[in-house]
Parts: structure tokens; C-alpha cells; sequence
């Protein structure tokens, strides 16, 4: 199974795709889909559409994990979050991919049984998963990938 | 000039189509996109974004005119409007059409000359704009209608 991880965001969003088959988890690809912010937001959400329309049409997931937004996260963020999230939600519809959302607290909870854990420790956790001891530099990409190995733990 | 405006949301999303030239205003069409309460959220916001995208090919606007979302307007539906109001800025991206975005207390203020105007009084003045006397009968669709004629003034 192909579980595409993101991580919403309008400036950044994190992504990565994560092959699961029993006992066996492989990270195919990760990155983030970055915009201009001095551009306008439109344009910004657009190119968020048309790059996420992209790496799926190249990459051909199964289905997506993805961050569930909540009210008292970060109310500072939760408009440019929330329009960036729509659009990803509208591009997952469009190929007909399957949706499961997670909140941080959860992805931490499954990957390190704990879930106020710190960064370090998911890192760690994601690091340990899939056997490997370099991570991509960017948070949002981390948190894609470890967004993408929780649904695989869910699901296991 | 004919200005396309939307009163974004999930559940509903108004819309009209103004034509605009000096000293005339004539409602061309307007209506709402509404999307079914027990569908994904992700369907839901496809729905919206194609819906759009029919409404602007058919009609083709100059420009848009659109609610801005703020904080503390409505904190329970503050993450499913900004949803749908991303997917919306992104087909208006999609299509190159000019953005401008009013608050609500900004429309009050331009259609009745008062920022804390009630429902009727905005009513009344959306009649007199564009010299009838019936209006459609949901309320985002008025909305949508008030928006419009808000950027035709601002413009004049």
C-alpha cells in the first residue's frame, strides 16, 4: 500500500509517500510544496492545487494521512492552514484517494506511545521505522512522514 | 464590468453575477452552491470547486468580489469556511480573475453608510441598488449579491 503523508500548511506543506506492506516500510519520496509569500494568497493555493494534482499523478497513492486542524492549535495560522487544507482535501477528492486524518497528539501517540512527546523523540521514532538514520531537513516534511507512518501503525 | 460575488461556505456558498457600467447595475444571475451535509468534507469541497468553475465559464467575470474571513467572526465554522474559501481563491487563480476581498462590516458600511447595518436595512439598500423589489430568498445569496454591489461602489 502507497500512503501519501501531508502535512498542510499555505507557505509550507510538507509531503512524503511511504510503501507499506507487512513488516516492510519503505520511503519512496518527500519534500514540501513551498509558495512565494509575496504572492497572492490565490496564487499561492493554486499552485498548491496544481503541485499536489501533480505528485499524486506521478506517484499514484493509494490512499492519504493527513493532519486534522483544531480550533485552538494555532489561531494565528488557522486561516492560511485551514484555505490550504481545503484545496488539498479538493485535489485527494479529485483522484478519488482515501482520506485519514490524524492530529498531531495521535500521530505522536502511535509513534512513540506518548502524546505530548517532543520532536526529537517522533524523529527518532520515524527514523527507527523506516531503518535509516538521515531525515530531510525541513520539520514539514518530517511531520509528513511521520503523519504517513502513523496511518500505516493504524492500520497494521 | 461584470463583478462575480460569493459569501464563501461549506454547507452553502452564495453567488451573483453583476453587471456593472456607470450609472447601472443589473443582477444578472445569482443563486448558491450547496453540498450535501452527509458527504465528506473532501467531496464537498470538489463539489464547490467545480461548481465554480462551471458558474465562471458560463458567466465570465471580470473580477470577484468575496467575504474576508477574520478571527473572531464565527470561531465553530472558522475551519470549514476557510476550507471552502480556499478551494474558492483557487479557481478564481485558476480562471485569472481579479480578487478583492470586504469584510462585512466593510459592506455595511459602503451599501448602507453604516458598519453595523441589520439584515433589512442592507436588504433594503441591495433593492434600491438594483431597483427591484423582490430578492432571492436565502440569505447567503443576498450576501453574495451585497459583496458584488459593495466592490461596484468602492470602484465608482
Amino acid at each position: 500500500m502507497r500512503i501519501l503523508g501531508i502535512d498542510p500548511g499555505l507557505a509550507i506543506a510538507g509531503y512524503a509517500i511511504i510503501n507499506y506492506e507487512e513488516n516492510s516500510m519503505v520511503l519512496e519520496t518527500s519534500g514540501s510544496i513551498q509558495t512565494d509569500k509575496t504572492s497572492a494568497v490565490s496564487d499561492r493555493l493554486l499552485e498548491i492545487f496544481e503541485d499536489l494534482s501533480k505528485i499524486i499523478e506521478c506517484y499514484h497513492p493509494d490512499c492519504a494521512s493527513i493532519e486534522k486542524l483544531y480550533f485552538f492549535k494555532n489561531q494565528k495560522t488557522i486561516i492560511p492552514v485551514g484555505e490550504a487544507r481545503g484545496v488539498i482535501l479538493a485535489v485527494l477528492a479529485k483522484y478519488g484517494i482515501e482520506i485519514y486524518e490524524y492530529t498531531p497528539i495521535e500521530v505522536k501517540q502511535v509513534l512513540t506511545g506518548y502524546g505530548r512527546a517532543d520532536k526529537k523523540e517522533v524523529e527518532q521514532m520515524v527514523k527507527y521505522a523506516l531503518n535509516c538514520n538521515i531525515l530531510p531537513k525541513l520539520d514539514d516534511t518530517i511531520d509528513a512522514i511521520a503523519i504517513a507512518i502513523c496511518h500505516a501503525r493504524n492500520i497494521h
